[in-house]
């Protein structure tokens, strides 16, 4: 494993084994000292085209409890100011020698194409509309410390799945670990062929009931320039996860940030069975595991019948 | 201590330790190696909603130099720029673990409301017009660096003082530590009930040549949004500190970055009672101090008798 | 040596210590781990009133493979929006007692001016269109590396010499080390005076084939606001470096970022010939040099007469 570029690429036991190397990784920052030594002297770059916070604070934390060298650059007072293309910024990075390039990008197809260009591992960070992978990975890491196996589980993704790369990679990822996966929202937020990867398709929340465990999306203001919903009360009004809405058995996920009234009520979000705040914290441990699989995977095969059993190298 | 919030929740005492510990650090800024290992693996969140040089620069180098590891988040080019709302991006950094979070906003009691969110030690940076605890505190140290004990000092406080964080910290710390203080400035630019925190009010320059101590103020232009003044050239003639001014006795203080020749004339700004480039000097290892006490603090106490007399770990 | 403002302060000697070590800190490069603690626990500033990636994440590497803890401060989002000067800014962060600034300014002789303000060294990373001093250095790395001796190679730096701190060093650096520079452009873009540098001037491209090395300019288009060519597409009629006008044994620079299209053809940027993306290897490892030099060259001084033989201390 090179690249993470996207869930699709990866087997079910790739993503246990990332798992695996997540759950070791939790140890280390349960310690006082959250540090390894493991990527000392080597090169992380965070190459934000899109503003973020947790993402990126996120990839940085984990560079940094590696012991690696991060430098971030956000395409806001930069040479993208000057023009300069995609490419020859990855080309002038990749001079640089870094052991791996995170790439956040408003474009679908972004980060295969710094692949292409570098000889650095590429994380996807994010890509347009098409996938954001390390979010998928730390929500099924978050829900499987809270439920164990996954097998099984029914899972609703509800909300703008038209322009949420969370979804798709969601989507990709649950049905990879056995979960039944439905996907619900207005019609002109679900894109025709969706079911293709593998999820059930409602239009309502009837039926939500039978949900184990609710994903609700952020409705991305920002990129609704259509006309998708009638107005944001009238969305929440159907589609909004509140307290009525969400039974005591049922789990409740979002990747943050919240719209706060929008897709979630107050109530909810500070409820006990909302893991949002565990799939932040996840974040780190989850990135940490993808750098040290495409970094350092080699040094220290995780044995792979035995989970979680691999110690990272002490501080 | 877990929080420095404001000047206010200290004690005589609690600032006598913060100074002894700042000694302490100067003797490691002193080095070529200017670094202890004491914060090694944890993490300082730099959180800034305005934007700021020597603040957050200070801070910054404070952590380094204690070995944490930190990240800076601004608010623009961040999720901050999508709605996320304070309280969101803080219990989304605080699922880091951070050991503290520094915060600086435009709002009276943002640090009070981060610190009642957040398990991290959460220090003010500065919060609306309400304070700015570490200026005052390392004013402190400057002033004592350079005069000794500070108790009988008469401080005037010139300037935009209802605008002015800095002042209502000053105001509180230079009191504590038995200083007579006196604000000065024009009527429309003194808060009322300002003689309530215990020092007196002047509307003219008259009578500063009993000060040993000149605080000059910066003035707020992008915050002077009224008409508290009929113009800059007004205010000058009236309040601004020059050569005629400054008697050779007294020492001048301002917490930068100077207006030249609003505030302060030229000549005063580089002579050598001007303790304005100790201030910033001063700003990092008393930085380094709160950090210290407020994360390392129980680790190594300073002994409260004898001063300065504790070793930093060696580099 | 304390500061690195200009070429013109460094004799062929000086240059040649630099190229030295940049060639022995390029072992260091191709490790795995990329990184020496020479610079522990000292402060590095960057100081940059200019966007850029490439300049600016170079400085930031070669200080934290030194093991340096480096602080950046763009003008955007800091107290420069505030008003403050570049005399207040640098007497702030030479308060820090950083080991060097480097400073990027659009105004020529900024960097001097930081020099007489500070005891830190002052590395100039371009100021105006004076100079820019290490990226002459990091050209004359590559070529080296590339050609072996530079004594006698004939040089033509085209394109818009009249904006160029690019052009204005590396005259100076080439002719410096021995090799004949022409300088070619349209008219309007020549400055009158630059052959008092001791290159040559043309007016076209006609005799271009005479060049051992072709080294092509950035049309700098937010400088170009009169009206110095008639339009891009007529420029590049005359002046671009295309397929036909790079013969074979011909050497193709260009100090990025590219323009495609304008003064580059797409065909010949990605040719054997271009060392364009060595450039931007190289100045990593230059930059260590120049930071190893100003700042720890009196601890390790490389012997003169044999060359590249220093080791790094180990990591």
């Amino acid at each position: 494993m090179r690249n993470l570029l996207s869930i699709e690429d990866l087997s079910r036991q790739d993503i246990e084994r990332i798992l695996a190397r997540a759950s070791s990784f939790a140890q280390v920052s349960g310690r006082e000292i959250k540090k390894v030594p493991t990527l000392r002297g080597r090169t992380v770059i965070n190459l934000f085209y899109e503003s973020s916070t947790r993402t990126s604070s996120s990839f940085e934390l984990a560079a940094k409890r590696l012991s690696a060298d991060l430098v971030s650059i956000k395409a806001q007072g930069s040479s993208v100011d000057k023009g300069e293309s995609l490419r020859d910024t990855v080309q002038t990075l990749s001079a640089y020698d870094p052991a791996a390039i995170v790439i956040r990008s408003p474009y679908a197809g972004a980060a295969a194409l710094v692949a292409s260009w570098t000889t650095a591992s590429v994380i996807n960070a994010g890509d347009g509309k098409h996938e954001h992978p390390t979010q998928a990975l730390l929500d099924l890491y978050t829900l499987r410390a809270r439920r164990g196996d996954l097998e099984g589980l029914r899972v609703w993704i509800v909300g703008d799945v038209l322009h949420s790369r969370v979804a798709r990679s969601n989507i990709l990822a649950f049905t990879r670990m056995g979960c039944a996966v439905t996907v619900c929202g207005p019609p002109t937020l679900i894109p025709r062929d969706i079911a293709t990867l593998g999820c059930e398709v409602r239009f309502s929340l009837d039926g939500i009931e039978e949900a184990d465990v609710v994903y609700a999306l952020r409705m991305q203001r920002e990129r609704m320039t259509g006309s998708y919903v009638p107005s944001l009360r009238e969305y929440a009004a159907r589609f909004q996860i509140d307290g009525r809405r969400l039974a005591p058995h049922q789990l409740l996920m979002h990747p943050g940030p919240v719209n706060r009234g929008v897709e979630l009520a107050a109530e909810v979000i500070d409820s006990p069975q909302a893991l949002i705040v565990r799939q932040v914290e996840s974040g780190v441990v989850v990135r940490m595991a993808v750098l040290y699989e495409l970094l350092a995977g080699g040094l220290s095969p995780l044995p792979a019948s035995r989970g979680i059993r691999t110690e990272p190298q002490p501080a």
